[in-house]
């Protein structure tokens, strides 16, 4: 087999990382992640797709006790504020979600995107201008599930003001900060994702999520109607 | 090992898959995506994370000649102005890149956010509304992946004004077009990026996209600076 050809083995572990890949919150270790691993972790994120192929793209290292507090503390006045958004059932239901693990996880990585990384005119940036915010997100994706590959835990802490990143971490104003996550190895993965698990929003069917050839297009053939009925089956399993 | 646990050779593939992913263009054969290869990778963009698990994301899938032919003129109307933009020697070089494969790619994809998908206050979005377009991102890239471990070729095509997409496609106003996509076994993969190749740009070293603790924050431990150097050697192969 050449090497560019991929086995049923190398596919179904590709599968298997993405079905199992976990946005984790409150199972974090303290065990340091190796330099050998990390550094196979931001090989990944590099190795992302990037328009033009700008790699657009800095990697912030966050292993400080004392700026992890700043951007816990960040996080804590942002959550306050969203949970004032929910109706009274839905508010104290988000009141007891864990959504981070910023001071438990060893490492945290803010991911950036600069906007100016490859001049004043980027080749496949002309027409849609938010390309470059979208490559750095693939290389969050990359990490993602590269992560999960190694046993590492990721979780993605959305809620917080761009802001206090900026200001937190010194990041110039040309600099947007993409993804600000957490890492560590974690005493286990949940089964499924954990807003499903606790009850707060269900996976959508994914046979309603497929039209053709324009937006809610229905089956006109017999082999488009398959398609459906395939996808309205729970995925296959990798285990 | 557990289920949950992954071997080296299952890390292995997936790190095969980021490091030999390609954005393709050129090398798309006309043999039609079987349904069940078809399926796995919809399942496998629908298992990427989401904001809230809202699971913004759509699937509008076109086999038609005639919708494929609207968009690659949509395409050639972007990139002739795109051309103009560049500097006279550039624009030579642009002008000889092939950037899509829209026509010849057995079939398209186009991957949407809805913004109003799970109502209108989303956990995890409240402070950072851009993130619900992200997790369509983070669907793209999982698909760009499995698409590769099935040997199939995926191209980005960035160079289309959204509003012929909402229009072609007969998309919603409310309904943002992240990605256009041309899918299609290839008759080979290169083995480095095609913009590399072509000598458009070359990959940036990843020591120098890493800091520590905040922006450009420079190594103050032998540990951060011996990560710095393990950075600075090529990516191990995985082949």
């Amino acid at each position: 087999m050449s090497q560019y050809q991929f086995s049923a083995d190398e596919r179904d572990a590709l599968y298997k990382t993405i079905f199992q890949r976990r946005d984790v919150r409150g199972e974090f270790l303290p065990e340091p992640i190796p330099d050998e691993v990390l550094a196979r972790l931001l090989q990944a994120a590099h190795h992302a797709p990037s328009v033009g192929f700008m790699q657009p793209w800095d990697f912030l290292l966050i292993r400080s006790t004392e700026v992890k507090r700043r951007i816990h503390q960040a996080f804590l006045r942002a959550n306050a504020e969203a949970a004032e958004q929910f109706d009274d059932q839905r508010a104290l239901h988000y009141q007891r979600l864990k959504l981070e693990g910023i001071v438990e996880s060893p490492l945290n990585i803010c991911i950036t995107c600069d906007r100016e990384r490859a001049g004043p005119v980027v080749l496949g940036r002309t027409t849609m201008p938010e390309m470059d915010l979208y490559s750095s997100v693939c290389a969050v994706q990359n990490l993602w599930l590269a992560a999960r590959a190694e046993g590492i835990g990721v979780g993605w802490v959305s809620i917080i003001h761009p802001e206090a990143l900026h200001e937190i971490l010194q990041i110039p104003d040309r600099i947007v900060p993409i993804a600000y996550l957490c890492l560590g190895y974690t005493s286990h993965f949940h089964d499924q994702p954990e807003l499903q698990l606790k009850r707060w929003r269900q996976r959508l069917p994914l046979s309603e999520l497929v039209s053709f050839e324009r937006w809610q297009g229905e089956p006109q053939e017999p082999q488009q109607q398959a398609l459906l009925d395939r996808l309205a089956e729970p995925p296959f399993s990798v285990d």
